[in-house]
């Protein structure tokens, strides 16, 4: 079978599901178009080959789930431990500068907990915003997608009441423009229709429930609709994610965080996939957490963990590999 | 056939939706075990009989429109008009007092337009407040229900900037306790689960993203168990919602407008129906607009628009006023 080049899976909180389903994962995918393999310490997996470089990946990912060593300490499932800190941010370092230097299409990041991290001094407040950093993209993008919805957020991890202090008209424009720019490289759209959520309820009611749409959000959008990025007006949001409206937009801007994932988690609790727009490399996750809570109820790491989110997200990143390479071809 | 009391059906804004989706939701329900009467202005309806009291309607109700008459300057659909909300105000009135006084189960109020009745002098913010008016009401509380899922919500039309200024633990306490008592007395849930959701993403992550949850949500949830409100703490709200995690709960307790309508209008947009707690009546309300554009699409009140929410809001009223009934007799 033609195996394109490989996506790189990282290691993820080992004590969490992570190493549960990314194996399963490759069972699910084994025999399928796309390949990957995972950075992590080869005793979290059954079946596995050992590799040193990503070109290797081919020749086993039928058989066996590849796996690029790395040292991790010994760890029970449920217990996370700060000592796992340097393996799992050495596996994302990895993975980042393998995708960088062109040796895998993309990476899946597996779910990490914060807390174990920054006990072991990581400062930053997430995944998305260390990818940034590592590859020096200056705003970070936050996708979600499930079925037929993609949403991405104008703000993300922030008490509600500073959002509206926080929503600019800049802030808007970048955002649209990163997502507009992805749309067409990553998901092949040639001419993206962006749908934009109003901050207030009723899109602000004309300014009766608030300002914002009227100062901010549509100049906005009037501005971006003069750059070419087909953007609409700020919409009522409650509308705007049913079946019949979403086939009016290839994605929504969303102002704010639960704004954006109600919905993709409404519809589709269980294959939701997070992509990071604006960076250099291509990035998605599951949109789920490390589930301690369920690792911890099998020893054997056989915990009834679902790898639809995860499968979902390797499916994603190698379909937006795809669109970048022929993106890439055709010009 | 047998027909219980029936309901009042409220005129709404005759240049909006409400006079063809009255007609259609009386189409089919003619024959079902329901039955109501519109006030309103008869050369708005085909198919109608004249009534002056509600005992008259169980006569007529299968052969035709039931309509306690009032009058009406004459309208085009889709054109509002200032002078209609002498008759938009009396009808809802009427419809209030005949419920006060045991004449009709409840009413089900058809859709308005605040600014026309603005501009005559009306000073509510809408049906919700001015009903609570009319019944010396202290505090309405607006519930959305959409197949399996109710929503009920502490704070309703503001700014999204000042919904965490506005969310108090008493304000939680008030609404909480309607929302269980209603669930009761006009649902027949004996003893009913209400899942809270955070104000903040991720439930504030223990003051990480926000301190509301913290301060003010879960000590007002604490107080709920305690005097026997079945109310769990701040949940994360974009994982409260799909169809696993609503057969945990019988209603959900939101925050504010869009945290509480998107998930209800992203499950089921055309059979969504609004139902106002807290009123010493039982009123339920279709949850869309007057949608004057697209009643303007025929002069003849045939423009297409679905009667399926105000369907839904019929039914519901008339399975809330069974409830109460049996709750009366059980006592």
């Amino acid at each position: 079978m033609f195996r394109a080049k490989p996506l790189a899976l990282t290691l993820g909180d080992p004590a969490g599901i992570g190493p549960e389903i990314t194996h399963k994962a490759w069972q699910s995918l084994r025999n399928e178009n796309v390949c990957f393999f995972v950075i992590g310490d080869p005793k979290l997996y059954p079946d596995v080959s050992l590799i040193n470089a990503p070109d290797q990946v081919a020749t086993y990912f039928s058989n066996t789930l590849p796996v690029l060593p790395i040292d991790c300490p010994h760890i029970t499932p449920g217990k996370p431990k700060t000592s796992s800190a340097d393996a799992i941010i050495k596996s994302i370092e990895i993975a980042v500068k393998l995708a960088q230097d062109g040796h895998v299409s993309g990476i899946v990041t597996n779910p990490i907990a914060k807390e174990v991290l920054y006990r072991a001094g990581f400062s930053h407040p997430g995944h998305t915003e260390f990818l940034a950093q590592l590859t020096q993209a200056p705003l970070p993008v936050m996708m979600l997608c499930a079925q037929d919805l993609r949403v991405a957020l104008v703000t993300i991890h922030m008490a509600l009441q500073d959002v509206a202090e926080t929503i600019t008209e800049s802030l808007i424009i970048r955002t649209a423009k990163i997502l507009h720019n992805a749309l067409q490289q990553d998901f092949g759209i040639k001419n993206p229709r962006i749908a934009m959520a109003g901050l207030n309820p009723h899109a602000g009611e004309n300014g009766a429930l608030g300002h914002a749409e009227v100062e901010i959000l549509n100049p906005a959008a009037t501005k971006l609709r003069s750059d070419g990025v087909n953007i609409s007006d700020a919409r009522p949001a409650d509308t705007l994610f049913h079946a019949e409206a979403r086939l009016g937009y290839d994605a929504v801007l969303a102002m704010y965080h639960d704004q954006g994932l109600i919905p993709v988690k409404t519809i589709d609790f269980h294959g939701g996939v997070n992509t990071t727009l604006g960076l250099p490399i291509i990035r998605t996750s599951p949109d789920h957490g490390t589930a301690f809570d369920l690792a911890a109820s099998s020893s054997t790491r056989n915990s009834g963990a679902r790898p639809d989110s995860l499968i979902a997200a390797i499916k994603a990143a190698h379909a937006m590999g795809d669109c970048r390479t022929n993106a890439k071809i055709a010009s």
